[in-house]
């Protein structure tokens, strides 16, 4: 479906990057849910660029919604969320040469376009348009949260430094939710923020790897074969642009283990049965088990970086050096966070919508 | 679409481990496209169990296609594939109580089926399913093979164990798809092997990674946002049971790289854009740049293991041990790696014709 | 999704007139459903041809489920029903050149595949396929009557004759549901078959119109803006062979009304709110409104006539006369009915499901 | 999908009658199609009511692309456009009881959204939504035209009163898209005009039926068994509000014929296999034939009328009495036949595009 995700509840998204605007429709929503506003623009926040180790321009991330809410209250018709672009300065790109930026989309974008796309700032390919998906993400969080179910991610790892793991799930995502560099050991987030900034001193840029753990949700979700947890899930997480892996608890660690490691062990406690161990990061089979949801993606380095790189001049077709200028992230991961989270909170809002019914998720009158 | 994937071109499984007869149903491949009986049975055999590292159960894998091939050429219409079950040994669960097999699905299947579910051998959710897979991604395969595209994988890791990388990749895939035990490296295939015997032989199992390589697929190919080539393949992939991860090219090793070092730079060579190095896995923002297709999945150990382990009986809902007896593989990674081939084709299929149209696959008469 | 329909309860078939086997897949439906065999057995007799009013052709049915049922119950996954093709007579067609049969599928399935198709008897275009919709559209009709939905179908209309309007729509379910020729008022039944009887001794055929209700069904569902009730059920219907028009309610009545004439006012009657008239057939703004759901659908008469008719061959592209011969039915009104009760059947159960969970249709334990 | 219809060609439509705005997201069509603003401006005009049959509420029907077009090209990324509402006197409705209109989605809106929906002149279910239709299906027709495939409605019918038949389609197509009141014969259309007008008078509206045709549309179109050309169009045709029947050809008139007047015998002219006479709407078999595609729908009056009306408070429970105040429409056909031809020209590209790929409408550079 291109641009649109999602059976029961699904999100289209639009724009580019130097466009009017970007944002999405989110459809299928139940209706009742309080759009806490002051919620999303904090979400927004999260994701845009401040500091020294971010870029240096400032988005002004201000959304409207234009449907889908009457009184405050989502009235389960399309949500229709504009998020303008501001601060532009397209002039930027007016005359520069077709130079493929590595690891970016331009080429591709070129290939599958035939030049008709927007190229500015890699139009419809930016990191930019994951605002949109914040947006709309967050309202599916607020869906969530009324439910008791809470979503949150760190960052596990960046430039090879880890965080701790998850240890009280439930506090840590209440900790990471109120975090702007969201990492559980604070003398770690100092140690990571420094490696960016090397990095940034030297034109260059660091990737690692987000772990998200989703808590309170119901067991029995899921819908084997294709659209097990697992499958809905990546789907989602690699469109968010640098996502190059994604694991679902150990994941690849798991490969080295033996069976008698890697299989969680059941128990009844309080007449509940529970795992021991969550290396199946709470899905066996495709279908959640009760347990937290747990899952880390790889976020790749930055591609935009200042240190010159051998590129081609695809209109041309002939090689060529290029330096980029501008405005440019040493790292995205502490803002693709937050990205996660809400991309998270969609997919969790629809499986749970095609499991137990369109109103599920509308609150107690 | 739960056990349907696909858009252009779909595949529709259905059968338990147990029942009467597994298969799929594989709708939208053009038409005109031999049937190489030789070939599929040959697939087939390569995801049987068979020598020491292997389960004793013999299966028979005879399939049988009941519509969609004419005069030994696909139609266009549906191509429905069974496989019947034989050798059969239900007595083995009629009077078992019901003991969750920590790994497997068992109890996330009763919570979602409410004890309805064919649970012997573990129903819908067992491996067994994958031969379904395997059969209707092997007439994919042949429709790749028309167009020049060829797919291939080996066991990348095996109990902590490394094969070599990829080197000529198209000599690889021919390589590998000639071998029953898929390792590049033949003393590196000795060790692993070792390995999964000293495994089985005290009552456990591994795990590993299979790393996969599309070769001669074309450019600009792949739909964003949502339906990039990461998306789809992951989404498809996650539905192989014992996945828990999946990357593209470097994927979690890129996390601790510099961009300068991620960046996969451009070159014109022989008037074709090509990248020097290839981290990216031939995917840059969802769509393929002409390289080859690079990507690899985390394979858990298998969850079957003969050792003792606590775990639940979910109908009393009181702790017990479970004693495995039976036949059970000590590694389905060699087994699983052709149903890793087949899925791919399957996906690179649609995905060819989502963007070139439904007869793109058609040979040339 | 060409042969899969339906977002929470779906069917795929598969299958040719003169190939090995057609089915189905019916997947998604609730666990626990008891399977009534001689129930389906019944519907499927009432596709059958019989008598002089239909061909002589003897379609033996017998189906086989090869998967998703377990204990005679369905077990939550996909439903696997084979019909066998037996009784072919594929000679009558190896030698014969390709003429097109008007008003068949013979030259567009040319033009689609490319002559790859399997063109005996229609191939995959046939009628015969329509035995496996009924087959899974009975268990759908299973799990709709556990919940006290019924659905029936009568001749409203057959070679211009009309038969009397549903009056007390229960009643005339049930009645409907016993007989093989569908006609409320016998009289006209006789009459019926009397213009049919007519047609094919002038070596001709008639069509009509079937007319549909759903009794029981709750209020509120149905999907706008795209997935209306309306929009779903005519999406199925226009799949059935032979249907040209679909309409709900008065349908093409109202066009000569007056709105005060063709509003359904509303009233409450015993704390329920109800349409005095029903002319919109149970659906206002694409959502059901607790009344009957009411439709109807145009069937054109049956195209394989004995009449010579002026035609081409399409592998030679001249024209040419066809003179057909073989087992070909006058009509196929009263058989397609029981096609139109199933096909109705898995779209009300997909409905449901979409609106209220995948948990919906089980029956209490 | 909810509010997105559409495979390889998507729109997702969103908004409220008295909401901040409507607009659709039309997502996949292909890069390089010029936007000619004037033309969709124009195509939104005659959906605008106008003049004594039609509501006095000025509708500022001004719309702003906001993303996927580039130097005024299409960009192949997602087009949304966006339609403020203006114009609005939401305080007619803020204390009035919620009495059902007749006809209207009111009630069931309330069935299914609980009381949380945006009731105000009918929220999402009001025709005002189909402007986004309009806008969105104008671009669709642009791409058509590239291509040679002109689509144009005319009012069959008005309050009983029938226009003359297709004679030369392609002529007939471009006097259709020339006229506001869309009749092919002037005299019929003063005739219709009266009828309006004296039902108008009376406090009343009227009904009729619309008929397309779609010419220079390619053989070998359509998808079956289940995305037959009937089935997508059928399906995105109900969804328009007020259409209460859909036929292809002849329709409900080839119930009254004999099969050897129903079927379009096949000849060879100009080396072209064409038919004789086209009762068939263009498709066999739900693939098309090369003809001229034509079908048309069962408008309903207007279900907003001036005269008293019994109904229910569904609020409280309680019977009530409805008299309409404020801006109504005595006949919408007029305005709704545009509505047609835009979604008629939407599903078409999507026809064409899930046949012969994403880049089929792009014109040649």
């Amino acid at each position: 479906m291109k641009n649109t995700f999602g059976t029961s509840v699904q999100m289209t998204i639009f724009g580019e990057s130097h466009g009017r605007a970007i944002g999405a429709v989110l459809d299928g929503l139940a209706p009742g849910i309080e759009i806490d506003h002051e919620f999303i623009a904090g979400q927004l926040t999260k994701r845009r660029p401040a500091g020294k180790i971010s870029t240096s321009r400032i988005e002004q991330d201000e959304f409207e919604i234009l449907s889908g809410v009457h009184n405050g209250k989502t009235s389960g018709t399309p949500i229709m969320i504009v998020i303008p672009n501001k601060n532009l300065k397209s002039t930027d790109y007016t005359e520069s040469p077709r130079l493929a930026r590595p690891g970016h989309a331009d080429l591709t974008a070129n290939f599958k376009y035939h030049g008709f796309e927007d190229f500015r700032g890699g139009g419809h390919f930016s990191g930019r348009i994951t605002a949109a998906v914040v947006a709309a993400g967050s309202i599916a969080a607020l869906a969530l949260k009324n439910k008791g179910i809470t979503v949150g991610t760190h960052i596990k790892a960046c430039a090879g430094i880890h965080d701790r793991s998850f240890a009280d799930i439930k506090d840590d995502i209440n900790t990471l939710n109120g975090m702007n560099f969201a990492v559980l050991d604070s003398e770690i987030a100092a140690a990571m923020v420094e490696k960016i900034e090397l990095a940034a001193s030297e034109g260059d840029s660091v990737g690692g790897i987000l772990e998200t753990a989703v808590y309170g949700f119901p067991a029995g979700v899921g819908e084997p074969f294709f659209d097990s947890v697992e499958s809905e899930l990546s789907h989602a997480l690699f469109s968010i642009p640098a996502v190059k892996g994604v694991q679902f608890g150990d994941g690849f660690g798991m490969t080295i283990m033996r069976g008698s490691e890697a299989n969680d062990e059941f128990e009844v406690r309080d007449g509940k049965i529970i795992t021991k161990t969550n290396r199946n990061g709470g899905v066996n089979g495709g279908i959640t088990n009760g347990m937290p949801i747990i899952f880390s993606t790889a976020i790749k380095p930055t591609p935009s970086i200042y240190k010159p790189q051998h590129t081609v001049d695809y209109e041309k077709r002939e090689n060529a050096e290029l330096r980029l200028k501008g405005r440019h992230d040493p790292a995205i991961i502490h803002r693709a966070r937050v990205v996660q989270d809400s991309m998270t909170a969609l997919v969790m809002c629809d499986l749970l919508c095609q499991r137990f019914g369109t109103d599920y998720l509308m609150p107690e009158k």
